[in-house]
């Protein structure tokens, strides 16, 4: 199940990243690598501060492939992912919600203290969008006015309070992503922010 | 003393760091980030070129909680501190002489030419400073055409010359920070600048 | 000649970041930090993804050097550089097609995957290049309409398959090279761009 997870992440960041690659008008190079990078930007960073190398993607095809897969998928059906265009949130939600998951296990196995594993939860889910968003010459998401890194520190306490009283790990990951992926939607509907500093 | 040393480091950075992001007006989310990145950014780099990994505040708490200590107190006397905002470049100062020992030791220990542990006592003083300016939106000061990081190669070379004559290492340290603190702040306040390519 | 076409691409790229320096009038270490990055900036990635660190330039000294020479070579020539500013292309073209085979070789050496090998040549090839644009405030050439990484893509592609008919490494080292070159030389001259998502 983690596994899969993971892969389901992994496409919905690449249909993310694909989504802002052609309200550019990019090239399909600079959409492949727009798409690659919000995949596998996050995790690249966890692994490297980790030292947990050679990175994911370089052991394991499956992630280029998947990535490959989803961009052309994406660059076929573009004409109809682009009513999408506004829904590019809803896929890079459902990749907020599993990737802070995953970032939390990594850590888990690293045997790192919960606080350092909710940190490498939120970077995991939140780097990989930032690049994005810098690539594509935008003011990253994470940076805007709205609550969105936060929802992933709130996702990773929830994951810990849930392990304290003992529920299955499947449960609590399902329970944690839907979490973070329901109140990044409502956040994003309603516009609610953080108390900026005046 | 070296560790003591590392904490006040990391708590003038993260003043700076604050200080930056309050004039930004970003929300209290923003400000940790920008105070936790300026004060971990350069050993972060560091500790990923030489390969020391998991990185410094993934094994020890003690950082996250002298960062969040650090910007909390920041946000509550921040009326206070608004007066020192053109003061940034003192924490800043502090910061690059204090992390710049730092960095130099880590190569040290690793053991490196000279040549390379100074590169990095540079990096690790000045790459903090360089992420914080950029998520400001402003010009990193490392690229203004004040001198700053060759400050940091000169008390690298100091460093390396009072090791030659067999100072103790608290008065290396004393001495190279203070040096590198001292011509920094003359730096800013005489304006002197490198000569430039015409 | 493996480490002299190694040395030849830092050199090629250290001129390139010099040249580009030149040309936005940074101060003196300005222009040093921007040769450096340029040269060393894709090999830094790489090594940091497989995991091979401390990274090259901090066990081999030659490669500081290398670039410090370089740097200063530019600086006293630069007059006589300046009319060949146009030509910046022309020593990015000849570090692209060195470090794209670099790349691979140190891909192999770690026993990854031909694609994952590739892609790693790429990103040495063109990191370098995308850091140096964005500290001299470019557009990075790789995200321009020109062709750029695919040209070490294609190149990579060739390598295998002139690795499976059983040339010479030196052999396949030297076509290589000189096709990512030439192709690169005709992309910028003729114009050539890749299809556009519309």
């Amino acid at each position: 199940m983690f596994y899969t997870l993971e892969i389901l992440g992994t496409i919905a960041f690449a249909f993310s990243g694909s989504l802002a690659a052609f309200n550019k008008k990019m090239d399909v190079f600079g959409v492949f690598v727009v798409a690659f990078v919000t995949a596998m930007g996050g995790g690249m960073l966890r692994d490297i501060l980790i030292g947990n190398t050679p990175v994911v993607w370089m052991k394991d095809l499956t992630y280029i492939f998947v990535i490959g897969t989803g961009t052309i998928t994406a660059l076929i059906f573009r004409k109809k992912l682009m009513y999408l265009r506004r829904s590019l949130f809803l896929f890079d939600s459902i990749g907020l919600g599993i990737f802070t998951i995953i970032g939390i296990e990594k850590g888990i196995e690293a045997e790192l203290h919960p606080i350092v594993c909710i940190t490498l939860g939120t970077l995991t889910a939140c780097f990989g969008g930032v690049v994005r968003d810098i690539l594509c010459n935008d003011i990253p998401v994470i940076f805007r006015k709205e609550i969105y890194a936060t929802v992933c520190v709130l996702g990773g306490i929830v994951f810990f309070l849930l392990k304290e009283i003992n529920l299955t790990d499947n449960l609590i990951y399902l329970v944690t992503s839907l979490l973070i992926i329901i109140i990044r939607l409502i956040v994003v509907i309603k516009k609610w922010r953080l108390p900026r500093v005046t």
